[in-house]
């Protein structure tokens, strides 16, 4: 029922235009009544985006599912994941949402409160693990704002494929961004400790002309000293 | 007029609420006419937050006036200081505001598309300014996000606080981090002489936690540029 009632709605949508389809329109089209209608949805609004809050639900699950030990900036960006799977699970429909979307205001408005909560969901568990720690709140929504952005790069290029390019891919490229200059994973030798002085700087001098993998060798060699 | 109408506004807004307040009820205290209400204001939410367009002006002039060799991320950094010399020069205006708006799902909304339109004018620049550049428009997008919560974690700590905290202390503070994590600050010391001699030595400072990657990055251009 739920999803004949997205499918009619997606049908119309392209058919005549989103404005001009009314709630009349689908629920006559997937031959039930109103009532049924709005028992899914709050309003013709959700029916575009008919999954994300199984989506909101299943992240906030995953994030609290999570060992004590996991490294926060990776679990955030595996979080993240789950929502692109949602996307790539089916790729003809994510592309005709995503053209309807661009083209009228009332979804993007929609949409921009959707990826709001996902980045809330992102924050609220980093705050939780930066609890106590100097900046945390702060780090948090940082975190989680970039977790977000790389994410949505990546499924607007995906999307702009026409969903014909590799979706993972993407995002583990984009998200690998994020994890560089946040997280733990890149350099982990070079960390400091959570209680560490976060001043510790490190210094070096090199010729001009000295080969960049001979710099390189020696400034990780300098960092992993620590 | 404009003022007069944004004072009449906010007066009923606080006395009866924001749903209950119609354009009428403005004009009729103002003492203007509909047509003037909407000379100014496209909506009755557009009247919440007169400034922003004036401010998403002021934002784009700054970033298209800069310097082509300024440091990006730091100009980033000062274009969303704009944001927050609006709301810090009317405390009373701005905290009153945010308790009207986090009690209007309506202007949340509102509120989300607003700081949705500035993160994506800092992008653009960013993404004019990576040009070329591998993964610039995705860099781009992470860093406008990152500097977009900074600043949003800055300003609502500011009016949690009633707008008694330093305002631009906090901002500093926060914008701080994103420059930390994405900006040249962890090289500020290259020491290039003008004459190019061969012996001559870059040093470079670094964090010792900063991402290994951004070092390496850093480097080369420093090396690039002589």
């Amino acid at each position: 029922m739920r999803d004949a009632l997205v499918a009619a709605a997606f049908r119309l949508f392209l058919e005549r235009g989103y404005e001009q389809t009314t709630v009349d329109d689908i629920v006559a089209l997937a031959g039930v009544g109103r009532r049924s209608f709005f028992r899914y949805f709050p309003s013709k609004e959700d029916v575009v985006f008919p999954d994300h809050e199984r989506c909101l639900a299943d992240m906030t699950a995953f994030l609290a599912a999570g060992p004590d030990d996991d490294e926060p900036v990776r679990r955030v960006c595996d979080a993240a994941r789950l929502v692109l799977r949602m996307y790539a699970e089916n790729p003809t429909f994510s592309v005709q949402r995503y053209r309807l979307t661009k083209r009228v205001p009332g979804l993007r408005a929609y949409e921009l409160s959707v990826v709001w909560r996902y980045e809330r969901a992102l924050a609220e568990y980093l705050r939780g693990r930066f609890a106590g720690r100097r900046d945390g709140t702060l780090r948090a929504d940082v975190i989680a704002a970039a977790v977000v952005a790389a994410h949505n790069n990546a499924l607007r290029s995906w999307l702009r494929s026409d969903g014909r390019d590799d979706a993972e891919a993407a995002v583990d490229h984009a998200l690998g961004h994020v994890q560089a200059a946040f997280g733990a994973a890149p350099v982990p030798a070079a960390l400091p400790p959570a209680d560490g002085d976060p001043e510790d700087v490190v210094v070096v001098v090199a010729r001009r002309g000295a080969p960049l993998w001979r710099v390189v060798q020696e400034l990780e060699s300098v960092r992993g000293r620590g």
